[in-house]
């Protein structure tokens, strides 16, 4: 199988899990339900999913053990967007081609259903279904917690955010921001499967090292598209970051460097996954599938 | 001792727990550390954290790890009060007679404090420190999560908020929103003496109904604080809440009617503690201070 094809597989996979965990309660509070429902199942690659089930695949986890963990990190993933997209924040009216959240519904509904994302994928992780040893449920919550806090996805925003006001940024504070905002949450997206398989420290080291290296790959890929991105295809508007300023590698090293680099983080992040043989070959092609993606 | 002192004194010894776990981290981004300190540190009561000591007594729990539930329990309630000021929600640039968070820093700040103090509430319950058993973390999680999603305190300020524009809405509907937006978290305040000290299901749930009926009672009173009380005393304006179209039991049954409810629930929620005799002194005291306060 391919990766695409795979990824896509696994992207209908996800989307099922966290339509049925997303059920809709009774009563008027559904509303902030729906507005989960609208930002969380509204499409996307599900490229942390798909990690969280390539990893756990490493380790014979099972699949519906792995699909759970796959959908809590998609619900912090949903949430982190609602709140990046809000006035206050990125003030994005538009999400994948739809109107963001705060637009299709309201600015109150959006914080309440980024809020009740993050909470729910603390509490996805930490239901027995997840796993039946408690000690991997309350490790997940950690290591997930660790990846979204003040030293991952928050203090990346945050620093992304102070960094619009800054004269210069160099390119060590820029990678430190993405390694923060976008390569934590892809880290832990790759460990989550060593940690439901109760891998060994080498193994858990070798994903984690493979996710920080894809991450910044990633995030590199996502600043030349929004410069050299086809909007029709990425659902987005070009040019947007360098409109506001934003603190981007392609910015500080310039379009041929930066992807000579993304490059070069792809071949090293691939190099850990030796550790695994061959079983890590979906693993190794979706690193390089980032960096050549259109969208 | 008496219940007041023994607030004091578990307010104190708390606010030291919060302080050394929100260390500040070195970088631009410890502006989001400064927000969560400036709005978690802030004073308060500190009831949550109370609860979570006096019932953690019952079993003869060790004070480090109650107090650290009990931190995290008020970096919840600092997360829900930051995000309820924000301009799209309650919009108030008032909390404990300090500017609320994102007027003392800014908006996306403030967004982005409430959902690191959520976030590292899940961490400091998941940490090995809190609890020898991993089976004791996760249902911590668990039931924190659940105290706090969108069958509990999100669902219930989705319903207050709703409740605004609603042409009429019955004591029922109010109980059940006040229920969902206060009385869960200080239900789960009172029964995680019970999950740390592996209680059996009778001692569990006589916390929890408990909590369920002192919460509502700790609502009441402070509608009718907000209507009746010195606001030199409260630090906060009164009337607000009539002015927004609040729905309270105090606008739906009227003052006398809800002071007697306030009374009878507070009787009611003392008579599930019989189960623990004398050791629930003090928190038999509690639900009577909460109606009887001033501020």
């Amino acid at each position: 199988m391919d990766v695409k094809a795979a990824m896509a597989e696994a992207a209908e996979a996800v989307a099922e899990t966290m339509d049925r965990l997303l059920a809709l309660p009774d009563g008027p509070e559904a509303r902030v339900v729906e507005a989960m429902r609208y930002s969380a199942l509204g499409g996307g690659k599900r490229l942390r999913a798909f990690l969280v089930l390539q990893s756990a695949a490493l380790f014979s986890v099972s699949r519906s053990c792995a699909l759970r963990v796959a959908a809590a990190v998609e619900f912090l993933h949903a949430y982190s967007l609602i709140h990046d997209d809000l006035p206050a924040m990125d003030d994005s009216d538009l999400r994948r081609g739809r109107p963001s959240c705060h637009k299709a519904f309201d600015e109150a509904t959006a914080v309440l259903a980024g809020d009740a994302l993050l909470t729910y994928a603390f509490e996805v992780l930490a239901q027995e279904e997840t796993h039946s040893d408690p000690r991997v449920r309350a490790e997940l919550v950690l290591a997930l917690a660790r990846a979204s806090g003040t030293q991952g996805m928050v203090g990346g925003q945050m620093l992304d955010l102070l960094a619009e006001d800054m004269d210069s940024i160099d390119a060590s504070l820029i990678t430190r921001l993405q390694r923060m905002k976008t390569a934590e949450l892809l880290c832990f997206s790759c460990e989550a499967g060593a940690i439901l398989g109760k891998a060994g420290k080498a193994a858990r080291h070798a994903l984690h090292s493979y996710g920080q290296e894809m991450g910044l790959a990633f995030q590199i890929a996502d600043d030349l598209l929004d410069i050299e991105g086809d909007s029709s295809v990425t659902g987005k508007p070009t040019g947007l970051d360098d409109a506001a300023g934003k603190a981007t590698l392609v910015a500080a090293l310039g379009v041929e460097n930066a992807r000579a680099h993304a490059l070069m983080l792809v071949d090293q992040s691939a190099r850990h996954l030796d550790f695994f043989d061959d079983k890590a070959k979906l693993l190794k092609q979706v690193a390089r599938f980032v960096v050549e993606r259109q969208a």
